[in-house]
């Protein structure tokens, strides 16, 4: 996707996201989404040396974030926007997050994945009432059924993350955590196409700007931190990383977000993220997937600096095929 | 152990314990265990027909409930009782969680454990500081043991479950609750040797009379069941439930104050049990061990009248094994 798309860095018109426009998300969602707790381990502090809390967005509705940016962009639609449905594309937790949205709106969702989608996420999206249109598993094919379904339906488009509407939901994880835990000094969490990394690092830096925000990467695809670090937006990859969730690459919305309020970005390998996915289980007793072990895995790699700080980590899904999990 | 016991039922000068007993415990541990998170889950929810609330004890300290019961007993010895330490025997959870607490009040802790004991406990014990002595695995051999240690050391005795201070512990449990969901109807725990049930049960009835309390136990191992309808206490069983924490007997503590307080001990199969575990990670992400799928198999068989009922259902525990995880 981001690949079609032009290139944008600090010198670029900005897209425009505020605080405020996170706090009209979270009155928004309130009551579609849960407020997920926040956990801590005494264990996993003494691993790491640093005050660690957990965010924990695998026990949110449809098992992932995702589902705070979709009821964000589907609830703000207006009435008549509403009415022909809305319209996506997704491998993962956003097709699920949107036919959930559509659900609780009363109106359609039309979702465009490839069909080479494992059964696991094909069952949740229909789980959630979704329509379901598969397509070859290419670029040039998802774009132009995602068009055809768009022209013949009149659906809204809400695309993964490259959407303010998108972006101002996943921000509000950022929002209910620093509410919860005021005196973070580090807040780490996924990097993929950059949706929820540009909502919480605009949400954070407002309400607590002395914090450090840093988004985490497989360092088999490690095009955001390239395009973080170039200023110049780089094209994902095909790696195939473990965590598939974030294979994406930044969009012209979330890159110059990102570069504007996030502090770094840093990669992780893959040893440490089934690791990390292993740790979290034993410890906390909780399953999260692939993507979301990215952040643990920086800790327990040293990949960032973090004793003896208060460290905020958003534990951002936890939908993973239990028959094909891997922990070792 | 139990069937060492006297048999104890409504007839007998039954133990008192007030719901007082349970706040002062409150009081007593906090700061020490967690207060654990209650969720919830929409498909559950619609699988089940009832309306369900989970308080979430196996992401509780050392993963389990016994957290609770254990700081209690620690906390209530006056300094010059706390001295030589604490003694205890136990197989499971306990064992680690009277170590923790040992470890808070800065006093010894000797975990007495069969040798047969598995390695992922021995070394729960371990990591906080349990000084384990290994006995053969028989009544007589931990019995006589655990006897040996406390005459050497003067250590208290702190029984997993049979001890009013670690009955009133586990009650906490309950209180925490229902201060969160006051309007439970019915409420599932698990039982083996009773400490849970006896004290939420106690804790329950007070805090709302009109609440049903009702023990979980494996098919395969009915004593407290058939001890409940009975009247009369029976011994334990030692069938290989794969709810390895639900084989011990009632106590002569424990019986009565569930006779007295409870609505009915009711009885799953173990294809439900596994079943429930594997729900419980497919759709809530939570990692729990057998002993506590036992309550959730019980909505899933519908060995429980539940239906349009409010429900809470303590998981009580998340420790497993990875490496020997059973999904099916």
């Amino acid at each position: 996707m981001a690949s079609a798309e032009p290139p944008a860095g600090r010198g670029s018109a900005a897209p425009t996201l505020a605080l405020e426009d996170v706090r009209t998300a979270q009155e928004r969602i309130r009551g579609y989404v849960h407020r997920t707790p926040v956990l801590t381990s005494a264990a996993l502090d003494a691993l790491t040396g640093a005050r660690l809390s957990f965010k924990c967005e695998n026990l949110q509705k449809v098992g992932a974030f995702k589902a705070r940016g979709a009821h964000n962009a589907v609830l703000s639609l207006t009435d008549a926007e509403a009415l022909p449905g809305v319209l996506t594309h997704s491998s993962g937790n956003h097709g699920a997050a949107v036919a959930l949205a559509a659900r609780n709106r009363g109106i359609p969702a039309y979702v465009v994945m490839p069909s080479t989608t494992a059964e696991v996420k094909k069952s949740a999206v229909a789980r959630y009432g979704g329509i379901v249109t598969y397509c070859e598993p290419t670029l040039r094919a998802r774009e132009s059924v995602t068009e055809r379904i768009r022209a013949e339906t009149g659906a809204d488009f809400v695309h993964p993350y490259n959407d303010l509407r998108v972006i101002a939901g996943q921000g509000t994880a950022a929002v209910e955590f620093i509410e919860e835990v005021p005196d973070l000094d580090l807040l780490l969490c996924p990097v993929g196409g950059g949706g929820l990394l540009s909502g919480v690092a605009v949400a954070a830096k407002s309400l607590r700007p002395g914090i450090r925000v840093v988004g985490v990467e497989p360092a088999l695809a490690d095009d955001a931190q390239r395009s973080f670090r170039s200023g110049v937006l780089q094209p994902g990859t095909d790696a195939q990383t473990i965590a598939d969730g974030l294979r994406g690459a930044l969009g012209d919305k979330t890159f110059p977000l990102i570069r504007a309020h996030a502090d770094d970005i840093v990669t992780v390998s893959e040893q440490a993220i089934v690791r990390a996915m292993r740790t979290i289980a034993e410890i906390m007793k909780l399953i999260i997937e692939p993507s979301s072990a990215v952040p643990v895995a920086a800790l327990l790699e040293g990949a960032v600096s973090a004793r003896e700080q208060r460290v905020g980590v958003i534990l951002t899904g936890g939908n993973v095929d239990l028959d094909r999990l891997r922990w070792v």
